[in-house]
């Protein structure tokens, strides 16, 4: 039976989102028990109705709360009764399998990186969501852990990323791709030039440079880059979506035609909208630590904390930690 | 009159494209005069039909050409006789007053740099095309002229991008924001956090940081980022918006009703294409030199040339280099 450690107060709407998250995924897995650590008080009011899963629920009262406000660093040294805190080290003495979070970002990594730590020969964990192409998902690494990065990490990232997506999505041997602002080797920025050929080395099914407009064009299942890039692209693709979608829906009303238009277009709105979902994949995991974290968005519903918690579940099953140091022992056993 | 000189041969479509989009500009503009630069033989035949124009086109006989595939820097110290180098060289002598090439971007930046030279106290001319917001358009710089930066390079595309909305789309006090990953203002990496109290300091409104998601929100009016970064928002924002217009138009022709609607909703798609359509607003200028200069994009068609000249003509008459110069020595005072 897997065990989730979940920070029941981290996140927008937590700690009813978390809580009935948590419920939701218990039903929907026999096979699972949840920790729910947080401030008891508000946490047990919200589980009255849930007689039938409660066998498999812990409520673990965390006196110390974690906030978007306290500084990472600090917040996971001196909070030490908190929910992030407990939760890494109970994945590093094995009594969890896996933590989940719609919490603090930075202090979900400073957990990760300090409390947890990370795998042999992985210099930096990073942040990896699966982003809509309109045909699949694809896995961004880093989207924001690692803002400045060194030409050595982005090959760990690609070894991360291929075996994430070789064992949450079955793919078999994932396009890995250097975001670049070329398609030809020899373009870029100092980073991405060095990095360059020690993508071509790595142990993974490397394609080369992917520039931005081919990142959601379906050519790579691995969309490797700095933190700063990742994060801007994660951003700027909701942006540019938003202000699409808005100017479409701004001009589909303008016109009585064009309303009409789009009150008998509404299923394939409906549908594109779904297709561009990617609350169904779960949170973005860290990968690179000795363990399994998913750190959801922060304005997680209970679904998408269901979802989150459902990729946890998996990626501990599919021992991805394990697979991932595999691959940066193959990659460091190449670059000797 | 105003005198531009045209790369004739530089583009994908050239020299039609070119050749015709200089005779849109001059029956346009009866105050102009081009000089069309180029393989004198493939240029004449295409001007049988412009003898209204003719006493306004000079046709300058250039045997070089330099393409995509030279090396930018050795090009243009190399191919003499070519029409980036001496439309370089013109302004700098001051017999033309704007110099437009859809040809190679690396020769046009290395022939700024080396032929036509900076503005003093420029450390990096830029690129800075303009980009649909929805409502409007911003200037992104630069977007790919330079792309490793020092942080004292960003506000100096500040001001730049400042004096161009000022001149050419008459906006008072332009909002200049910082592309970063955080509205915070201590967030970013290592060149963005140096940037930042740069930009505060500097003679132009700045607005704070700017977030991937907000970039097309209207928050600035012009956006400031590196090279790397800002090549990566140009064509990620068109490789996400040809996705999502493609995932529309595919579910809108899978079911009868929606594909009815989309025909209904014909005109609104047509505003929307022609709001996101930045042909109109010409090309790329080159910002920072000492001169006009406007690199249009390689698949232009005649009109999108032809734009790109009006574009150069307005920036040599609301004298735009003086201007940057001027805003570039008020940056300098303030920093000493």
């Amino acid at each position: 039976m897997a065990h989730i450690f979940l920070d029941a107060m981290g996140g927008d709407n937590a700690p009813k989102s978390t809580v009935f998250g948590a419920v939701e995924a218990l039903r929907e897995n026999k096979e699972l028990k949840i920790t729910l650590a947080g401030i008891e008080e508000e946490i047990r009011p919200l589980l009255q109705d849930c007689a039938d899963v409660m066998d498999r629920i812990t409520v673990l009262h965390t006196p110390d709360v974690i906030t978007n406000h306290d500084a990472p660093v600090m917040a996971v040294r001196q909070k030490k009764q908190s929910a992030i805190v407990l939760g890494m080290l109970a994945l590093k003495e094995g009594t969890a399998d896996g933590f989940v979070s719609s919490g603090s970002t930075g202090a979900v990594l400073a957990g990760g990186m300090f409390r947890l730590g990370r795998l042999e020969g992985v210099d930096r964990p990073a942040l990896a969501p699966l982003l809509p192409n309109g045909k699949d998902f694809f896995c961004l690494i880093d989207c924001g852990a690692n803002v400045d990065c060194l030409p050595a990490y982005l090959p760990q990232f690609g070894v991360m990323g291929s075996a994430y997506m070789q064992m949450m999505r079955g793919l078999k041997n994932p396009r890995v791709g250097l975001v670049n602002i070329g398609a030809e080797n020899e373009k870029g920025n100092a980073l991405t030039k060095e990095a360059f050929p020690l993508m071509q080395e790595a142990p993974f099914n490397f394609v080369g440079n992917v520039e931005g407009r081919d990142i959601t064009a379906d050519v790579a299942d691995v969309v490797v880059c700095d933190g700063f890039c990742g994060n801007l692209i994660l951003k700027f693709m909701e942006g540019v979506s938003t202000t699409l979608l808005g100017m479409i829906k701004r001009e589909m009303m303008a016109d009585t035609r064009s309303k009409l238009g789009a009150l008998m277009a509404k299923p394939a709105f409906r549908r594109v909208k779904k297709a561009m979902n990617y609350e169904e994949v779960g949170g973005a995991p860290l990968l690179g630590v000795k363990g399994v974290v998913v750190k959801a968005h922060g304005s997680s519903n209970a679904h998408a904390i269901a979802c989150a918690i459902r990729q946890a579940v998996t990626m501990y099953e599919k021992k991805l930690p394990e697979n991932i140091q595999s691959g940066i022992n193959e990659l460091l056993s190449r670059a000797e």
